[in-house]
């Protein structure tokens, strides 16, 4: 059986997380790497697997069968998803929640002009979270929603803290309240608070004689970053910073509070929960299931923009309907 | 907007809990119970919905568009699934996992012969739990898996118990050992025994004189359903089994241990779980949703028999899909 052959654009964080999550599965393969680089500067993990400049993509149309953009949502996805998916079948993983409903627009026409499919906001949150949130409303469509994240890195609040004058490095971590997270399990379906939900743990490395009660304040108030929460800073050496702080882990939880029963008296408590030792690395392994969702439907006549919402699970798995039927159900 | 008109066969827990279920919708609503009783001795909670023998069932056949079957999987669903998907699209709850795939073939060409589209083992566990061990084992496929049910009564272990000389009335709860789920958390991906994940938890009301001991010593050694475990055998009266006992708690764990990365040293849990007031009423609103999806992929000019595994999430809410990726996504 001939392999399904992936091309990886962009070689971050995420490029390699799909480097090794490809690695992982017998059905898929890295078939290329395109890169803004200089390609004969990048040394790739897979031994004779070209790196190409992206420049170059559509040359290399008739070797790749998905291709997973690993591009940031702020600038690149917006740009690159809707040229590539004139020309190739594309899984992104674009989560600007608020945007989503344009970047699908914008990817579905380019999509349906080619004929392929583009997977759009594919990864945790968008992606499985979501999953978890259209799962629980429609199976308890009496109830509420609780999205929790962390304890986890959040890299845009990270760079924030960065940019203030006398920060060298920092790092953020997003913190779950534990006493929110268990009033949002009792099925009494609190009304919760941005404060309430998360709180915010920062750790700062400050330049020599900064002022770091400037620096702190500075943090606190930052409105849409830090105002709402209730937020704690630690100034540290850059070497603390990169002994203690240097993985990337997240997480976090999705709860559906929900009532049945004659008269809705009967509590039901649905929880998703994720607890990850590397955030970028666990977005790959997704993008990587749902290419082979792409790749399969695209194969069956389909075309357009789709998310996780229109893909039937057996996509996302090499394993036959009757082997899925005599292991998993 | 006309309603999806749902037919339930059989009004006892789940049959019920449809009727609840149904209740919360906007878009469904019950056509007709259909019943073995004598119709005319039933008293059903919908005003104004009629009951009719399950005899009777072909003369309402332009009457309804999907039919949920409540009955129980160990005589009832094996014919009647088959029978009624000729008919009609349908829903069940087969939920005897090794029978799954003979249950699906006989469905599926039942199915096929009326252009109808069947689900089957549609609930929790066949069902949500299915899922999260598909979704869990195609994003980390390296990677364990562990299920774990309870705090929850069996019906079927109940049962076992009541079967007992001397026994009037029986309870039995499944117990998930809660040092196993943590260790199944940890990311260690322990190898763990039955005796190890779950032990049992008997209330018995015995009858008056009889030999508490030789019943005991009975249950605990009952193959495949206690002697595996380690079962506890309360004795108790029948006001106190009434009284503490009555409800239909269930829920459970599935819970996926996998690791990522250059070599595989990453560690990643996901968990999925259910906290359940009432498992028939949990299980009915799902088969609500999913008699939705039937509904919708029928119009759609497909037919068979589908599981959880082939229904795209989007199918089961009554959203459309600019709706849900602009509010769940």
């Amino acid at each position: 059986m001939s392999k399904i052959r992936i091309g990886v654009v962009g070689y971050g964080n995420l490029g390699k997380g799909t480097e090794y999550a490809i690695k992982q599965t017998e059905d898929t393969e890295l078939a290329a790497v395109f890169t803004r680089r200089d390609p004969s500067t990048l040394k790739i993990l897979t031994e004779g697997v070209p790196v190409y400049s992206v420049n170059e993509i559509l040359d290399h149309k008739d070797e790749i069968d998905v291709l997973i953009l690993c591009g940031g949502s702020a600038t690149d996805l917006p740009k690159q998803t809707p040229e590539l998916a004139k020309f190739f079948n594309t899984v992104d993983s674009f989560d600007t929640h608020a945007k989503i409903p344009q970047h699908f627009a914008n990817v579905d026409a380019a999509a349906k002009e080619g004929g392929n499919v583009a997977l759009i906001s594919v990864g945790w949150d968008p992606g499985m979270f979501s999953l978890a949130r259209l799962y629980g409303s429609c199976v308890l469509p009496e109830g509420k929603d609780y999205t929790f994240w962390g304890r986890g890195v959040s890299q845009g609040h990270s760079d924030a803290i960065r940019r203030i004058e006398g920060v060298l490095d920092a790092r953020q971590y997003t913190v779950p309240v534990e006493s929110a997270v268990e009033s949002a399990r009792s099925g009494q379906n609190p009304e919760l608070t941005t404060r309430q939900k998360h709180t915010r743990e920062c750790y700062v490395v400050a330049e020599e004689g900064a002022d770091k009660a400037r620096i702190e304040q500075e943090i606190k108030t930052m409105p849409n970053y830090f105002a709402d929460y209730d937020t704690t800073v630690n100034f540290i050496s850059q070497e603390e910073l990169d002994r203690d702080h240097k993985g990337i882990p997240h997480g976090g939880f999705v709860i559906r509070s929900g009532h049945t029963g004659k008269n809705n008296e009967t509590s039901q408590i649905i929880e998703y929960r994720l607890k990850l030792g590397s955030n970028p690395e666990f977005t790959s392994s997704i993008l990587v299931a749902y290419a082979r969702a792409a790749y399969r439907l695209n194969k069956e006549g389909v075309a357009g923009c789709k998310t996780v919402f229109d893909i039937a699970p057996a996509y996302l798995s090499p394993k036959t309907g009757d082997e899925l039927r005599a292991s998993m159900l």
